[in-house]
C-alpha cells in the first residue's frame, strides 16, 4: 500500500504548469492557475490545491472550462466593473479580475469587480492577498456550488461561499482571514470522511434536518450548516453572510446563483435552470492611503496585531491572529515539502500518464 | 408595580426630538437622531432603541458627546472619505457619512466612509439602508467597547462589532442583513438578565475561559463569544469577522480600536490608552447599475428572494430572508405601538422632568 509522500513546492509547480499547457492554457495563464492552485497546498488548505487538479482537467474534458478565454469587461464605472470570464479557470479568472480592482483603486481610491461567468478560483486567499504588495486592502468572495441549509429549510441553498478579508501591516505580517461561511468548510468534513471519523454536532444535518454527526451525511440528502449552527447559536448570521456572498457574486454579475450554481465534479449533470452564466465570484481593493497616510494606518495595524497576540490567553493556547497558522504552513512547507496523500498521487500519476508528463 | 405600556411611534418620536433639542441639538440633527434611534424600537432591536435615551444624555453630560458639532470631511479620494465625527452623537455621523458615500457612489460607482472621533450610532441598519432608495447596496458597521474575547483568548479585546448589508429588490421587500459578529448580541443577553434565565451554552465564558450559562457572567470578569462559540465551531470565522469590523471602523479612520474603544455607559472610566479618537464606523454604497442595469439585478433579487421564501422548511417552521423578521415588527408596531418596559418608562419620565419634556 502507497504511504503519504513529500514532494517539493517545484516539484508540483512544474507538474502542474505541464497540465495546465497540456489541456491548452497559454503559458501565462498556465502559471497563473498553478500559483493559485499551489497556494492552497502551501497554505495547508490541502482540499483545494493540488488534490483538485483532476477535477479541473475533467471541467475542461466536460467542455465547462475555456482553456483559451477571452476575458473581457463588459461593464465598468471609476470604481467597479464586471468581467465575463468566458467560462475561464476561477484560478484565471480571480487574478484578472483582481488586476483590475486594484487598478481602479489606483485611480479612484477602491475598485470592485464582479465576475460572471467562471469556475472555482481555488482559495480565497489567492487573490485578496494580490492587494497587500500594493498597500490595500484586498477583498475576495466567491459563490459555490449548493452544500448549504438556510436556517429553518432542510433544502440545500448555498455553497459555503468564503469570504476573504487582507489587510496590510507594516513590520507585522498582513492579517488575512479567509473564511468558509459555514461552521466548518466542506474540506474539513472530507478529511473526517477518510479518517472514518464523525462529525462535531453543528456541522451537519440530515435530509429531515435533525442534528447529525455523520460526516457522509452530505451523500444521503444532509446538508452542511451556516456558521453558528443552529438558529439559538446565531445561524441565521451565517447563512445571510452567505447569502450576501452570493448577491454580491452572482446577482452584481449575471452569474447563476442559490441552488443554480455549477457543481464542481465534473459528472454532477448542471442544474436544470441557468438564471446566469457559470459561478460569480466578487474582488474588492482599497488603497490604504485613500483615507490615511499608509504608514500611520500600518504602524496602526502592527500596534493592533501585537495587541491581539499578547491578549491573555485561554491556559496554555496561544491567541492567533487571522492568517497566522497558514503562515507557518507556508513556511514549514516550501522548506520540508508538501505532503500528498496516496490517493492524490495516484490521480497525479494518472493524469500525467494520460497528458505524458512526468510528475 | 408598573406594567409594560403601549406608546405610539409619534408620542415617542415628539418626546425623543425634544430631549435632543434640549441637550443643544440643532433640530435638523435632533430629528435624524430621533429616526436613527427610533429605528430600533420600529424594527424590535429594543436594547438599540429609546432605552438607550438617557445613556446618550448622560454621554452628553459627560462632555463625551458634542450635540453642536462640525462634522467634516479630513481625507479623500473618488470613492473615499474620512469623517472627523468632532464628538457628534453616532446617530447624526453615521447618517452624515452615509450620505457621503452615498454621493460618491453617485459620482464615480461606490462610495466607502470610514468615520473617527464618533459614538454609539444605534443599530447598523438604520445607516445601511439610506442605500435603498437610491437603488444602491448600503453596508454599515461600527466598532464598539470591548466585551468579546477572541478565540483562545480570556480577555476582552473586541466589541459586538455589527455588519449590515442592505440589498434592494423590485418587487419584494429588500435584503436586509444586519448582525452582531458574536454568537449573541449583547442585548439579547439583556433580556435573559431581567427574566433571570441562563444563556444557553455557546454565548459567554467565565473569567478563565470556562464554558457558562450565567446571562450576568460580563460582571464577573467574563466574555460575550464571536460567532461560532468555540473553536470547534467556528469562533475563530466570528473572531476575524469582528476584527474586519473593528480594522474598518477605527484603523482606516483614526478612531480608538480593540480594547481601547470608549464605554457606552458614561460612569464607566475611559481606556487609559487611546490610540485614536472616539469610536469608528464604516459605511458603504455600491449602485447597482455600476454593475448591471438596475431593472435586471433587481428582478433577479425577486426571484432570489422568493427561491429562499419557498424553499423546503424544517417541518412547521418558515425560511426567512434576512430583513423579514424586522419589517414585519416595524409593520406592527407603526399600526399598533411600541411596548416599553416599566423601567425604561421610568427613566424616560426622570429625563422628561430633568429637561421639561412632557411624555
Amino acid at each position: 500500500m502507497m504511504q503519504e509522500q513529500i514532494y517539493s513546492y517545484n516539484q508540483l509547480y512544474n507538474f502542474t504548469q505541464k497540465i495546465f499547457e497540456a489541456i491548452g492554457c497559454p503559458q501565462p495563464q498556465a502559471v497563473t492557475a498553478t500559483r493559485v492552485l499551489l497556494s492552497a497546498d502551501l497554505r495547508g488548505i490541502d482540499s483545494h490545491g493540488i488534490a483538485r487538479l483532476s477535477g479541473y482537467v475533467r471541467l475542461w474534458e466536460a467542455k465547462r472550462v475555456n482553456a483559451t478565454p477571452l476575458l473581457k469587461i463588459i461593464h465598468e464605472t471609476p470604481s467597479t466593473a464586471v468581467v465575463d470570464a468566458d467560462s475561464a479557470l476561477g484560478l484565471v479568472a480571480g487574478p484578472f479580475a483582481m488586476e483590475v480592482a486594484i487598478e481602479k483603486a489606483k485611480n479612484v481610491g477602491t475598485g470592485w469587480v464582479s465576475v460572471q461567468n467562471s469556475n472555482h478560483y481555488g482559495i480565497a486567499a489567492a487573490h485578496a492577498m494580490m492587494a497587500l504588495e500594493n498597500d490595500m486592502i484586498g477583498i475576495s468572495m466567491t459563490n459555490a456550488s449548493p452544500l448549504v441549509a438556510p436556517t429553518f429549510s432542510i433544502q440545500k441553498m448555498l455553497g459555503t461561499n468564503p469570504i476573504c478579508v487582507a489587510v496590510p501591516a507594516a513590520n507585522q505580517p498582513p492579517f488575512v482571514a479567509d473564511l468558509a461561511t459555514t461552521t466548518a468548510a466542506n474540506g474539513k468534513l472530507e478529511i473526517l470522511q477518510r479518517k472514518n471519523e464523525n462529525a462535531p454536532i453543528g456541522w451537519v444535518q440530515d435530509a429531515d434536518g435533525n442534528s447529525s454527526t455523520d460526516a457522509n451525511i452530505l451523500k444521503k440528502g444532509g446538508a452542511l450548516l451556516p456558521l453558528g449552527g443552529d438558529r439559538e447559536h446565531g445561524s441565521h448570521k451565517g447563512y445571510a453572510l452567505g447569502a450576501v456572498v452570493d448577491i454580491f457574486s452572482a446577482l452584481l454579475s449575471g452569474a447563476n446563483y442559490a441552488p443554480w450554481v455549477p457543481p464542481f465534479p465534473a459528472y454532477v449533470p448542471m442544474p436544470e435552470k441557468q438564471p446566469g452564466k457559470g459561478i460569480g465570484h466578487f474582488f474588492g481593493a482599497m488603497r490604504v492611503d485613500a483615507f490615511r497616510p499608509a504608514a500611520d494606518f500600518k504602524k496602526d495595524m502592527d500596534d493592533w496585531i501585537l495587541g491581539f497576540k499578547n491578549a491573555k490567553p485561554l491556559g496554555q493556547q496561544k491567541v492567533l491572529v487571522p492568517g497566522d497558522p497558514e503562515r507557518e504552513m507556508e513556511r514549514l512547507r516550501r522548506e520540508k515539502g508538501i505532503p500528498l496523500l496516496p490517493a492524490v498521487i495516484e490521480d497525479m500519476k494518472n493524469l500525467g500518464e494520460k497528458f505524458g508528463v512526468n510528475l
